[in-house]
Order: structure tokens, then C-alpha cells, then sequence
């Protein structure tokens, strides 16, 4: 099966764009995903071609209509996941990754402007991404990071490249730290142990390396590890576990 | 003053990429912004130009090496932020995204495969960046990520297509829901009091939507909101604001 992603947006000339090249080119020539942008301009209706109208209350921009946006998504395959990108989206994380990889693909709606009529979320079944707490000039770029993210994780991709097990996140915490050679370097010396060819003593200092960093660089992350180690938290701390 | 974007990466050719159509490319032919992609492999000085080599104290994948990549970034022009993009990095806010885009530019690491050779942050001073918690081919991805979130805060970029101060994250709330044309599409109706004229009952029904959303959506966003606003918390509350 293939990973078959459909993109609609009102910049279809972006993709495959980066995607076309590096690791994702060659699985994209080697048949191991699809990439079919769709122009949400098609599926207007009036002679202006209009995509988008000023804000009702008022407002700078404009915002993407649902009818013009329902029409191009219920033309479209049915099957597969329907994400579009915003900010006011759920945050993208791994394991969503992980998951939307394993499927048969995905349908990415690309905003732009103010965004999207809020009723078109009331009416379809899409699930609102956001790729983190930034804003972009639309929604294109957020799919061009959703779809990388997942194609590595295709089978064939990433070949013996890369494990994948030991990166930052898949255990919830931050990856340790790595080096290589050469062993000296302005004076810097890669860490005795990793030179010592004792795997358990390496093991344990990786382990230890990625908990110090992730405790120290991700509070937020360490909290959730932690958390989901020792189970359920009780009384005051219950509150900190929700996100 | 132009916004000068070196970037240090093994796929010069995925720049400008998608930064050069829409919005951002338009600024680029205005001159707003200039964007120079620099291959690492050009700063090697051995015969088979290694950029990378296996992690010291074994594992899969390459480690890109630190005197290459010091190298590469010594001969770059000083006097901007350089920024490394890296899953281990500190997580992009809109607010540093502001502050760089204030600034004269960014030069910009792209790391690949495991990562980069941990004493490159030792020897030269990086400012190690995460766009989310997910992991990309390459920072290539990441990069063009940074450079839109900064390049359509620049001056004349926007115009009058968005004023901006009301998005997401800009108040440390999501953007409150947006409606536009037909007032009824499917049996769902534009909220009344957007339709009212009434600016001040609007703006109140905004802030409240924005705040509920906020507070359903993305409690960590909100417990930060809630925090910065009623001012310093006491007790065992102290610890949840460390983010």
C-alpha cells in the first residue's frame, strides 16, 4: 500500500517542493508515497472565483469560506485522516506521527489569511493540527513538515539510516548527545566513556545524558515522562498532567 | 537594513524552495529579505569531503562532524544569531520569531541523519532550536519554518492583509473563531452577534471565545496565560510555571 497524500491549498505549486528531493524525493520516485496538491480554486462556484470573504464582526484579512473548502474536500478520496493545519490546532506530536505513517495516508487542508470558517470544522470530520506555537504565512509549510515527518517513517525510507528508536521523543525524552569523530577537537575531547567499548557503561551514561538534558532543556517534556512512569499523580499535581 | 538568511545545509537546492512563491517570494524579488543556502560539503579537507561519520560509542546512523561545521560557520558574515535546528533545541515561540525578525537576518544550521557532534555547541556560541516535538528528515524543514514565521513580520510583507496583533499567540491565546460569507451554509448560521454591528459586544464575544478555546484546547497555554496575568503564583503551584 501506499502513502497517498492530497493536499489541498491555493499554492499547489509548492509541492512536492522540498519533499522532491533528499529522502523524500527518492521514496517519492520509488513509488513509496503520493503527492497530489489540489488547487482549492477549482471548487468555486461564482464568476469571481472567490475563495475567501472579510470576517463577519470585522477584522484585518480574510477567511477561507467552508462551502468553497467542504466542496473541494468531499471531492476528494474518502478513507484516509482529514488534518488541516492551524494554528488553533491540536499540537503535532510523534506519536501522531507514528500513527498517521501506519495509515493509508492523509488529506491536509491548508489555510491561509485569518484562517478558516469555523463551520466547516462543525460540519466535517477534520482534526485541526498545529505544527507549534508560531504563525506561518499559511498552512503549506506545516503540511511540507507533517508529510516529511511521516515519510521518513515509511517502510524503505529511511533503510538502515537510521533506527529510529533512539531519537529524541520516541522514549519521551530528548536524544543524548552525540559525537564523532575526529577524538580531539579544539582541545575537546569526546567523552572518555564512549571510547571505552564497554556497551552497558555507554548505555547507562546515554540513558542518563538524555534524562539530565531533558530535565534541564524540557521541564515540560521530563514532567510528562515522569508522570507517566510513576503512574497517576495524586491531589495538587493531578492539575499539571493534563496536556 | 535587509533580513539576510545564510543557511549551512547538505541540500542547498531546497532553498529557496517554497520561500520563493507567495508572500515570501514576493518579498525576496522586493529585496526584503536575501537568502543564501551554503553547502557544508565545500568546507572539507579531506579527499572523500566526509561531512559526517558513525557516533562515537556506536548506534546507527552519522554524526556530522564539528570541524566541518565550525568551519563552514567561520567563514559565514558575524554579527547575526546563528541558530542550529535540532529536535534537542529549545521550542520556537512567536515571540523569539518577533526578536529575530527585528534583527539583521540569521545564519542557520541544518543537521541531518543523528545530529550534529555535540562539542560544535561547546566551541561555538548556537543557539539550538525545536520548531516541535517530532523528528524530520533533515533541518532543512525546520529551517524554512523559521525563515516564513520571520520573514512576513518584516516590514511591507504583510501590508494590510493581516494587522497580526490579533493571531494566535500574539496575546498567549489561541485566535478566537472566524466566520465569513453565506451567513448560512448548511443549516449553520453565523453567530448572531457578529452580525450585530455592536463592536464592543463582538470584542467581548471574541476574548471569550479565544479565552475558552485557550483553556480547552491547550491547557499548558493557558495555565501560562493565567500565570503571566494574575502575576507570580505561590506554593505548589510554583512549579507548573517553569516553561
Amino acid at each position: 500500500m501506499i502513502f497517498a497524500a492530497t493536499i489541498l491549498t491555493l499554492y499547489p505549486e509548492m509541492f512536492p517542493g522540498p519533499l522532491g528531493t533528499s529522502l523524500a524525493g527518492r521514496a517519492l520516485g520509488e513509488g513509496r508515497w503520493s503527492c497530489e496538491p489540489v488547487q482549492i480554486r477549482d471548487y468555486t462556484t461564482d464568476k469571481h472565483r472567490s475563495v475567501d470573504d472579510t470576517p463577519a464582526g470585522g477584522g484585518a484579512g480574510m477567511v477561507l469560506r467552508a462551502d468553497v473548502l467542504a466542496a473541494a474536500l468531499d471531492a476528494q478520496a474518502p478513507g484516509r485522516p482529514v488534518l488541516a493545519m492551524t494554528p488553533r490546532g491540536k499540537p503535532l506530536t510523534q506519536a501522531r506521527v507514528r500513527d498517521l505513517a501506519a495509515g493509508p495516508g492523509v488529506t491536509i487542508l491548508c489555510g491561509r489569511f485569518e484562517g478558516f470558517d469555523e463551520r466547516l470544522f462543525e460540519g466535517r470530520d477534520i482534526e485541526q493540527v498545529s505544527i507549534g506555537d508560531y504563525i506561518l504565512s499559511g498552512g503549506e509549510m506545516g503540511a511540507l513538515v507533517l508529510l516529511d515527518a511521516c515519510i521518513r517513517l515509511l517502510p524503505g525510507v529511511m533503510g538502515a539510516a537510521s533506527s529510529g528508536d533512539d531519537e529524541s521523543f520516541e522514549s519521551g525524552l530528548l536524544e543524548y548527545p552525540q559525537y564523532t569523530r575526529p577524538p580531539e577537537w579544539e582541545g575537546r575531547m569526546i567523552p572518555q566513556v564512549l571510547r571505552s567499548g564497554d556497551h552497558a557503561r555507554i548505555a547507562a551514561w546515554r540513558k542518563a545524558q538524555a534524562e539530565t538534558d531533558t530535565r534541564l532543556r524540557r521541564p515540560d517534556l521530563w514532567e510528562r515522562h515522569e508522570g507517566a512512569r510513576v503512574g497517576p499523580p495524586s491531589g495538587a499535581q493531578r492539575t499539571r498532567k493534563t496536556t
